[in-house]
């Protein structure tokens, strides 16, 4: 099989156009769902599918389903699907969910060129609002498509300006009444780009994505007492900034100490506030938004018990009144075996140079994962730039991850090889 | 001498009214410069001045003295003032500002009645803006009057709607053209709220202030790479939260080493902010604003250059980039000698217990202190609590405060003492 670079570039660069952005730092895209960028994007990838004779379906949350049923095939087995999302980030790149997407469907144009003959039929992809960027839930569409979500519980959420997402996807003419639903298929795979260095780093040319983390937030509070600044010793302040301070060491330490076991754990105090936040008062109040990830469940809630720890500690020795809310908790999802045996394969029979790793970002396929076989494949990301203009992956890396893709699809698709 | 108690808490009780605001929890009051409110506290003030035989004027910054010529006095004798501030916070007290005020005029009718006569006309001062709440300057007022600023530099001064000072006085009818000049003055003597617990934890009813700290402010930048929580590594990371953590510990450690042998060093990170401020990104840039106070400025000095030593610390082990900027330096300003004779002899004179203390909040005073003799006596004050309706100053430690007031003045009136 060959995949054909120069027409998954231009694909990618075709949707690129919509939605483009100025950027003197690289190339960038807006395309929230919903938006005009958003219209033209799912329309070009309709035409796109239907030139390559795939048959189009959309849901009611505006999931984009494109499906192959060779005539080799049994039309009633349960087809192997492949895809990502097309909206963005403000100011995003241009490769994180089009790459995924627009690989899947060059996988199916490579197979039908390489005149080979799938036993199951193939979908290629399109999930909506995969980064929540407009209506604030990410991986929404594929939440849908998991059942973890209804349609209209999804339908019914609004942006900042009250409008929602059933009345934009009308909008633009993508509300369907076809049925997406991931437990139907026989298995799944995901291509997207790093957003992490693991690879540039090895110089390998995709990574077979064996886990993606888990994710725990966490709200901390700490209240002390406001002071005057001038006119309260030192000995007689109780400040939530100070104690705070500590806290935030502790879990970093606790992040540190749990990575030496599982280098995926990470703990971040990414966002915070001070009250009354004014120079010449003692900080009364520190609020902090917690993000704690491993691929080992029992290492997150080790790392949650280490803050826990650490604020009983600062109640003592500094005499604030602390709380933590373990308020979101999302298990590590493994990829499935059958999806990690076809990589390692694929990338063989291509001849790029693969790593295992595991994703410190979540994706559609976390999702996917609950309800059948499924796996992510990673390209590479120069620098790790990423949700930024700066996101770049050179070209001849975008079609051999794709390659990689292309024999993933097609080994989970034939009979043989299970 | 026997000071009116009734007389004073008339004249505090019925200024409070004026910018009353509802709490549950005290009685405050909000009379920010040039407002209604401010009228009608300037009105009243001007009135109980002529009521008690004073004459009045007003300079262009809206500074209002009344002057008592006693009969006794030789009329062109360079004059001793006391006073304060009628301005408040957004829902202040009642006392910051008024007590010193009131107490003032209480003094100079204390006299009248006990037929003192003393050797220097005596005047009575209320300062325009200290609080800097609506223009943005502390001690402004004060600072005219010493000199630091020309009326016109303070006139231009706008508030947050792009109104300056001179049109809000002119439309309260406070902008006068008489002048008002502390190095005319002999010396000088203010009453203030004590703003912390040292006078209430003690039992003493005056507090007599021997220096008012210096203030130095710093801005600190600490600037690391936002990456993505979830896909960085924990030993990939340049945090700029958590080396800011560093930093705050490292503030605090060095104003509690300062404060074992001065124990009016404090150090404060009272506000801050973090960029971009987003759960899932590893932070990149932290800015502080640092306050540094004492009455040893090489103290202050040594303060500073420990952040100093800590950034450059945090430079070499987190690799985070670091400036501080000591954009405000204030040296503290020592009350006189003669004040502090004749503020010791009146609290004996009138059997209230001293004690000997610093002001770690700024006053009118220090403005003051820098062209004539100039001190500072504090009243209890319940809890310490400061620029809210839950401050409180009981209304016989108002009397006895002002009764060491009272004798204070009289005293350095009398040329006898000198």
């Amino acid at each position: 099989m060959h995949v054909d670079a120069d027409r998954l570039r231009e694909d990618i660069e075709a949707n690129a156009r919509f939605g483009a952005v100025d950027s003197s730092g690289g190339v960038g895209r807006t395309v929230l769902t919903g938006i005009e960028a958003d219209r033209r994007v799912r329309e070009r990838f309709v035409e796109r599918l239907t030139a390559a004779g795939l048959s189009v379906r959309v849901d009611p949350v505006g999931n984009i389903v494109g499906r192959w049923t060779p005539a080799s095939c049994d039309p009633e087995a349960a087809p192997v699907a492949a895809g990502s999302h097309l909206d963005s980030v403000p100011r995003g790149g241009i490769f994180d969910g089009p790459l995924g997407v627009y690989a899947a469907l060059e996988s199916v144009r490579t197979m039908q060129s390489a005149d080979v003959a799938p036993d199951r039929p193939i979908e290629v992809v399109s999930f909506t609002e995969e980064e929540g960027s407009r209506f604030g839930v990410g991986t929404l569409g594929s939440s849908v498509a998991a059942g973890q979500r209804t349609p209209s519980e999804a339908l019914s959420l609004t942006d900042d300006d009250g409008v929602s997402l059933e009345e934009s996807l009308q909008g633009i003419g993508f509300a369907g009444d076809d049925t997406v639903e991931g437990d139907r298929w026989d298995s799944w795979v995901e291509l997207h780009v790093e957003q992490g260095t693991t690879l540039t780093d090895t110089g390998a040319g995709v990574g077979i994505v064996d886990s993606i983390t888990g994710i725990t937030n966490c709200e901390v509070r700490i209240t002390g007492e406001a002071d005057h600044a001038g006119s309260t010793p030192m000995d007689e302040r109780t400040d939530a900034f100070a104690a705070a301070s500590e806290f935030v060491l502790d879990l970093e330490r606790a992040g540190r100490d749990c990575a030496e076991t599982s280098g995926a754990a990470v703990a971040t105090a990414g966002k915070g506030s001070i009250a009354p936040n004014a120079r010449n008062i003692v900080p009364e109040q520190v609020e902090l938004d917690l993000d704690i990830r491993d691929v080992d469940h029992d290492n997150m809630t080790r790392m949650v018990e280490r803050c826990r720890d650490s604020l009983a500690r600062l109640e003592r020795s500094r005499g604030v009144d602390t709380s933590i809310e373990r308020y979101r908790d999302s298990a590590p999802t493994p990829c499935s075996d059958r999806f990690l045996v076809a990589a390692e394969a694929g990338a063989t029979a291509t001849g790029v140079e693969s790593v295992r790793l595991s994703s410190g970002a979540m994706h559609d396929t976390a999702n996917v994962a609950a309800v059948t076989d499924a796996g992510l494949l990673f390209a590479p990301s120069e620098g790790g730039y990423s949700h930024s203009p700066r996101e770049w992956t050179d070209w001849n890396d975008c079609a051999a991850a794709t390659a990689v893709l292309a024999e993933t699809v097609r080994s989970l698709a034939s009979d043989d090889t299970e």
